[in-house]
Formats: C-alpha cells, sequence, structure tokens
C-alpha cells in the first residue's frame, strides 16, 4: 500500500481505507472527548478475548448512556470486517461509540445527539518496542496524579488522557520508556495504555481500583492461577511498588512487559526478571495454541 | 445556506466550509483528548476580548508543550478569516491545537507528532437559550466531582468532560437546565463550559481554584469593580453557595446568565436577581458600546 497510513475502517456503515476515515470538528465525540472506546488485538489471523472485549465495550457504551445503532454481533462483524479487509495478521483493531454532532445550530443536551460507531484495523503495535521488551522498560513514577473515580470512572474505557500524557512528558525528561500514575493516596494505578504488576517473593500483585480493568490483566491473572502463581488483587501503596523484586506492564498493545529500571532503582540486574519472563513466554504460547482465539477468515472478503 | 452545518472554518493551511472539516480518527487530538482550545465570540460585527483569548491559548499551548506553526499574530488573522468567510455578524468562534498524528505506523511518543491549528466560526450560540435566560437557569450540584488541579489543570482548556458530561446527565435526569460540580472538598468549581457566581447581601463571589479562569468571568470582575460591586474571588463552599441570595453563571457562549433555582431551593421569587439582571444588561449594553472589542472588516473577503 502506497500510503502512510495502512488498515482499513468502518464509518457510519461504510467501509474505507482507514486514512479517509475521519470525524467532524464539531463532534462532541472530540469536541467534549463524550466517547468511549475498546482495542482488541488479532495474531497470526486470530482475535484474542474477543467476546469480552465486546462485553466491556458494550458496558462501557451503557454507562455513558450512549445506544449505538449497532448490536453486539454487528459490531463483531464490523471488526472481523476490518480485518478481513486489511488482510492484516496482525492488527491493531478499535472500535469507539461516539457521542455525535448535535442536530441543531445550537448547543443542546448529549441526550439529543446520534451516538455512532467507528472501528478500524490497523498494523499490530506494541506500547514497547521489542528492543525495550528485551531489555526491560523504564519507567518512572510520575507527578501527575490519575484522574480519580469520582470523577470520571477509570473502568469505562476512555480519551481523558491528560494526566496520562503528562506522565508521559515527565517519563521523556527522566529519559525513560514510560511511566506510572498514582492516586491521591499513593497508590499505584496505570500507566498511558497499560496495567502495572508487581512481583515480591513469588507472588504478583496488581491493583483493584483506580485502573482499568483490562482484558490483558484479566488473562496474566488466569495466567497465573494456571501456572500455580499467587495472583492478588488488592491496592498496592507506591512504597510497596518500589520495593519490587520484579515489575511488569500489560496491554493489549505489547501482552506482558517486562520493567528492568523504576525510578532510580534498577530490578533483576538490569534484566528482565524470572517470573515476568515466564509470565511473558507463556503468554505468547498460549496464543499461539488458540487461548480464547477468534480466527479470522481472510478469504471471503466482500467488495467495498 | 443549504447545509445544515453553518459556519467556515480553517484546517492545516486551507479554509473549508464548516461541514467539511474533519479530523483523522487517528489523530491523539481525539484518541488522547491530547489538546487545547479557545473559544472567542462575535457579536454585531466584532470580537469580544481578542487578544485576552489569543494570550490564554498561547499558553494553554505553552502548559500541553505544543507548538503549531502559527504566530499569534496568524492565529488572529484565521479567526478573522473564518468569520469574514461565513459573513457570520453574530459568530461563535473555537480555535483548536491538536497534538495530531504519530508519524510512524506505530506507538510513539506525543512529543513526536506535528502539532497543527483548526478554526472555526459558527452562528453564535448560548450555553442557555433565551427563553431559559429570561426565567431565570435551574441548577443542580451534580455528584460527579470534578476532575482535580492535580490531574488536569482547568485553567487550561480542555475537552477533558467525562464529569461535566455526566453532570449534564444528573440535571436532566432532575429536570434541571444545568449543574454545578464540586471538588472533593465541597467547594464550587464550575459547570460544563460555564463559570459560576453567588451573590451574597450584594456582594459577589466566585471560586478562585478548580475552574477555567473564563474571559466572560474576567469581564465580570471588570464589570463589579466599575459598577462598585464588590467581588471576591476564593473558595465558595457548597454550603455557603446554597445560601445565595442569587446565582449567575458565565460564559463567552451566552454572557451573563442568572439561575433562578438551585436544587430545590428557589431563589429571588423565581426569577432573576436583581444584582445578576443588572451586571447582564451592563455586560451588553457595554458590549454594544465597543467594550474589549475588534470589529470585523467583512467587505476584504478572499476568494478561496
Amino acid at each position: 500500500m502506497a500510503s502512510n497510513v495502512q488498515g482499513f475502517a468502518y464509518v457510519k456503515d461504510r467501509y474505507l481505507p482507514l486514512e479517509d476515515a475521519t470525524i467532524p470538528v464539531i463532534d462532541w465525540g472530540y469536541r467534549r472527548s463524550d466517547v468511549t472506546y475498546d482495542v482488541v488485538t488479532v495474531w497470526k489471523g486470530a482475535f484474542f478475548q474477543l467476546d469480552a472485549h465486546l462485553a466491556r465495550f458494550r458496558r462501557s457504551m451503557k454507562s455513558l448512556r450512549l445506544k449505538p445503532r449497532e448490536s453486539d454481533d454487528e459490531i463483531r462483524t464490523c471488526l472481523i470486517e476490518c480485518v478481513r479487509r486489511s488482510q492484516l495478521r496482525d492488527a491493531y483493531v478499535a472500535v469507539d461509540c461516539l457521542r455525535g454532532t448535535p442536530a441543531a445550530e445550537k448547543l443542546s443536551h448529549p441526550a439529543n445527539a446520534d451516538n455512532y460507531i467507528i472501528a478500524f484495523a490497523r498494523p499490530y503495535v506494541s506500547i514497547m518496542s521489542e528492543d525495550v521488551q528485551k531489555r526491560g522498560t523504564h519507567l518512572i513514577v510520575a507527578s501527575a496524579q490519575r484522574i480519580a473515580s469520582e470523577s470520571v470512572d477509570p473502568t469505562v474505557k476512555n480519551f481523558h488522557w491528560g494526566d496520562l500524557t503528562q506522565g508521559a512528558f515527565e517519563a521523556l525528561d527522566a529519559g525513560a520508556d514510560g511511566c506510572v500514575l498514582l492516586d491521591r493516596d499513593k497508590n499505584v494505578t496505570e500507566g498511558p495504555g497499560y496495567n502495572v504488576f508487581s512481583v515480591v517473593a513469588g507472588k504478583v500483585v496488581t491493583p483493584n481500583r483506580g485502573a482499568l480493568e483490562g482484558i490483558t490483566r484479566m488473562s496474566v491473572i488466569e495466567l497465573c492461577a494456571d501456572e500455580r502463581i499467587q495472583c492478588e488483587v488488592r491496592p498496592l501503596p507506591v512504597s510497596e511498588f518500589l520495593q519490587s523484586d520484579e515489575i511488569f506492564i500489560t496491554s493489549s498493545a505489547g501482552g506482558i512487559m517486562p520493567v528492568s529500571r523504576i525510578n532510580k532503582t534498577i530490578l533483576c540486574n538490569d534484566r528482565p526478571g524470572p517470573v515476568s519472563s515466564h509470565l511473558r513466554q507463556r503468554y505468547w504460547e498460549r496464543r499461539e495454541q488458540g487461548w480464547h482465539a477468534t480466527p479470522v477468515d481472510y478469504d471471503s472478503v466482500e467488495s467495498s
């Protein structure tokens, strides 16, 4: 493909090349960030945890009172069709539900807008590059405080990234690859696009609040059970977090990614730790074996 | 104009009808709400407080490390040109600076994106309709908590409206026209698109933190000084706010708008109060007299 932007999109009943997929500048999905979204991945021709993503997306839409015309089955078809048309074997697949644009030439209530779905498939991306994943990610604890649950529910996937973007700039200034944000009680929450796990004495811990309930996070909890590794889901104070033996982060965009530095502290001789590395290896092995997989039928592409 | 969307826009060096102005679905201005904006109004052919808006917009961009190629003078020209081309005598004029789309087909750092300006002029709108302004706005105190300053700086105008949108739905459910959000210490902050003022015993109070430093708010403070009305800028606890003699809200989109009900409490016999009404009248009188005005030269429209 000659264009800079590879991929296929679905916007209001139409399939089109991703580079042509746009939204109006007056759409409240943009102008008020009044939108929810989800991201599913395709690896070696199969979706991972597609049903879990679709269920979470519907919960998010209900929470924001967003009512697109598509059913869950129709949204599933949109996502599969975007992947089919893109012919991507490894894909990053996003689906958004936007509030839409108020009908009249005046400011009106969001309850009156026509909500709609956008979806697209583009080449698979990782939050951290392969090189960084191999040497271990370098993180800092950012001074930006994660937006409180009393203001914006973090379990409803959203684009309110102002705090996370500030954290990303703090990481850049510190020469790190990424950041972790705390809540106002100094508990670990999440980073820009990823959940956070701590490992102490072979035991795994991840925060129970203030963060997205990530599908990869959920899969890690399942993986720990299968591998007989104890996993606790509870508040994680930063004081405890900074004493971790190992740290890793999880995202649909990258899977399980080990951390080798937190602030000035070097973990595991500056390399990915044994528990993190084991879980990462098992995660990709099991995905290849068809764990929670929905294979894509690439041959039945309809003409656009 | 036959179209539903009236107005003119500027997007990356091009002027075009507002209905054709779009942004890519993969732009971080949308996907991470990594954007700041400002709104100026034109009334009877003249901008109000144009310099103050341009200065605030530049401060917001600097705070988010957004560097568009346009200077302040060029942005001023964009706004004037959008109004000229639209030929609107009363206009709502928005200007956004978006982070942009990462150059490569991978997730990269926001520092690497090409930031850019979008501007548009559309017909003037008020937050509250003329009818509501006449009878007095009905407000509720929402349960949604305003996003804390430690997470997202409210003085940098932003689209993180999740809490405000939730408040708007709470207002709808309660049969009210709008809402006011509190911070976690139960101080009044702001509503969706407006600042809030309380009047007690002829004295005006507005919050000093947790809210946008609105240009109309600033103009009201100036107006109070000119009219010899005492105006305090300080924390405003909700307990004090609910005992107000009068309440009014301010926005570029509507000016000064009196409130006649707060929660179940009826203010001033269910009508706009005397101080609010006086300030509202003086505000529009002075705008007509050229207060902080920059007249638009409509005759010099260039061909597009």
